[in-house]
Order: C-alpha cells, then sequence, then structure tokens
C-alpha cells in the first residue's frame, strides 16, 4: 500500500452473512482513508460464537420483535445511505465456504472488491452466497481469478477460519460488525467512527 | 409549555434500570428543543418485554461477552459526554415502584428532573433506586413534595405502567431505550438522532 497513514491501525470483523457487516463493508475504507487510519479485514464466522451462547440461529429469528425492527432498521439506513437493500432468503446463509475464500481473496490487493460483491449480491440481489456461482461471480467482479474458489475445500482456510474465530472470542467478540484497536473492542456499524477516533488517539 | 414546536412529536420510552436509556435521558430535550420536536417521556418496564423473550434478568447478565462489552462501552461514552459513570450493584435494580412515581411526577413540571436525579443517582452514586431514600431525594432534587412517593403504592399507577408496558410490546418495542414516531421505531441511544430527524420530516 502507498498510502500514508497518519497513525493507528483498526482490525475489521465482518461476517459475510450479517447485515449490518454489509453497511461497514461499504463505507469503512473511505473513512479510514479520510482519518487515516489502516484497516485490516478479517472474516470471522458468527456460528460459534452464537453457538456458544446457545443460539443455533440469528438472534433476529429467535427474537421476533428484534428481528422485525433489523429489517426495518437496514431499509431505512440503506435508503439514507444510496444501498439497495432486499432480505435475502434464507437468512442467515451459510457463509463458511464463501469467507474461506474471502481470506484467500484478502491476500491479494483485491480482496475488499470481492467481500463487497458478495454483499451486494447477497443484499441487493437476494442470491445465495453459498452458492458457488455467486462466489465466481464475486471473484470475476473483483478482478480475481476463478480458481481461488477452490478455497472453500482448502484446510489451510478452514484452519486459518477457525482460528480467526477463536481469536474473536478471545477479544470478547459476540457479534458482528466489530472493530478492534488493540485490547479496545467496539461493536455495530454505529460504533465505527467512534473506533476511528480510538485508533487515531491510541 | 411555551415552547413553540416547529413539527413532529416523539415518544421516549424509557427503563430506569437501563444503562443506556440513561444516555438518553440525560441529553434528550437539549437535542429535540434545537430540532423543535415535542418529547413525551413514557416511563417502560422492560421486565415483562424481557420475559416475553425468556429472559429473567437482563440480557447484560445472561450473555457474559455482551455485558462485559455494555460496561466498557458505557464507560467510554460517559467520558466522551461528560458523564460520571458507575455500575450500580445489583444490576439490573429493581424500577417498577420507582416508576409508578415517575409516571405521577410527569404529570407535573419537574417529572424530567426526578427521572434525571435518579438516573444520576444509580449510575454515578451507585444508589439503589427501589430504595424510599433514593427516590425521595430525587422528588426533592426536582423540587417536588417528597409524599409523591405514594404514587408507589398506587392502584392508578399500578395499572397505567401495566398499560405501558402492554402498549409498548404491541408498537414492537423489545429494549430500551425507544423512540417512537407515529409507527415508526428506532432502538437505541445511537438512533436518538435518527428518531429526531424522522420526526422533523413526518
Amino acid at each position: 500500500m502507498s498510502t500514508a497513514y497518519r497513525g493507528g491501525k483498526l482490525t475489521f470483523w465482518f461476517e459475510l452473512a450479517s447485515t449490518y457487516s454489509y453497511l461497514s463493508a461499504m463505507r469503512i475504507d473511505a473513512l479510514a482513508d479520510l482519518a487515516g487510519v489502516e484497516v485490516i479485514w478479517r472474516p470471522v464466522p458468527l456460528g460459534p460464537i452464537f453457538g456458544a451462547q446457545g443460539w443455533t440461529t440469528s438472534p433476529f429469528n429467535i427474537y421476533e420483535a428484534k428481528g422485525a425492527y433489523m429489517w426495518r432498521d437496514m431499509e431505512r439506513l440503506c435508503s439514507a445511505r444510496g444501498l439497495g437493500f432486499r432480505k435475502p432468503d434464507p437468512f442467515p446463509q451459510n457463509s463458511i465456504r464463501a469467507a474461506r475464500v474471502a481470506l484467500a481473496a484478502l491476500e491479494t490487493p483485491h480482496g475488499r472488491d470481492f467481500v463487497r460483491a458478495l454483499y451486494l449480491a447477497q443484499f441487493t440481489e437476494g442470491q445465495d452466497i453459498a452458492a458457488p456461482a455467486t462466489i465466481g461471480t464475486a471473484l470475476t467482479t473483483a478482478g480475481l481469478p476463478a480458481d481461488l474458489a477452490s478455497a472453500a475445500d482448502d484446510p489451510v482456510y478452514k484452519e486459518a477460519l477457525k482460528t480467526a474465530s477463536a481469536e474473536s472470542i478471545s477479544m470478547g467478540l459476540f457479534g458482528a460488525p466489530s472493530f478492534t484497536v488493540g485490547n479496545e473492542l467496539f461493536w455495530g456499524d454505529d460504533r465505527l467512527e467512534d473506533a476511528l477516533n480510538w485508533a487515531l488517539s491510541a
């Protein structure tokens, strides 16, 4: 990267099936560039985190009122930010294979474009990110070779995703998106600005 | 009230034992006055709402990581806003009697001062808002007669609080603070500005 960072480094933990992670993914790089903060993108599956809390699906499915609110909240926020939004079916999607491919993609300069392409396919077109076709198209959109999709079955990335999951839990993560600056944790798209400020002053 | 409202009316639903409700209570009137929006303050007990979700205590107690995060988040936010903060013991406090007194107090022009005094006693001094002494001092601080405390045992306010609870659930509330503008629901201190903007444009 040729960008000169004024200082500060922030880790962006996102779950590919998470609605609010979509919001942050679409704006974090622009805000971080303005602030001069370096951002590290890390996919993290929420399944194990939710499992540790005794949940077998998204809390938005378990708690009906909370779920109804979230869909309306996303509709309002996406509208205000000029982003498309559609509720995917099923929700949440199985994001494990896509997350492994994201790990591989993020080793290249085009990984973030791949992640954003997946979010747009899922949340504006209602596509299933577990489908090889969706992953393949997102790779192409990002200018990445289609055979990167093989990372979904690669033991190296299977292991790397488990490591990310364990690491996120040890840092106190309980949802996504989350942002960490050292040991300082910020949860939710609403805290992105606070996290960037923290990175700047840390 | 002599204030001229440019338009819009917002209902502020708060739980007296709720940390994030404290944050909103301390700033909502100043922001609403600036915006020219009329605010109606309504205490609402979260107990029945949480009970409907199968919880017997605050989710911050049930989900350890979420709870640990909340206390740190409150610490940071209060520090940034120049507010004191201390974790009350026990948490959450039993707010039912205080909420009935708040209903009575809010029929006077000093009700909001009473509510803010209760929040400050609880979250900056660690006092128990279920204690008659805490309620009595908050009444005096707000310039209200001490015998207003009898509302805690008054069937009229017992019934009014149950009605508020049922009404809030029927509107889709699942946590506090919440803000409603007509049927539009906003959840969390983070959405206060959005709710005010909605009230202005509604």
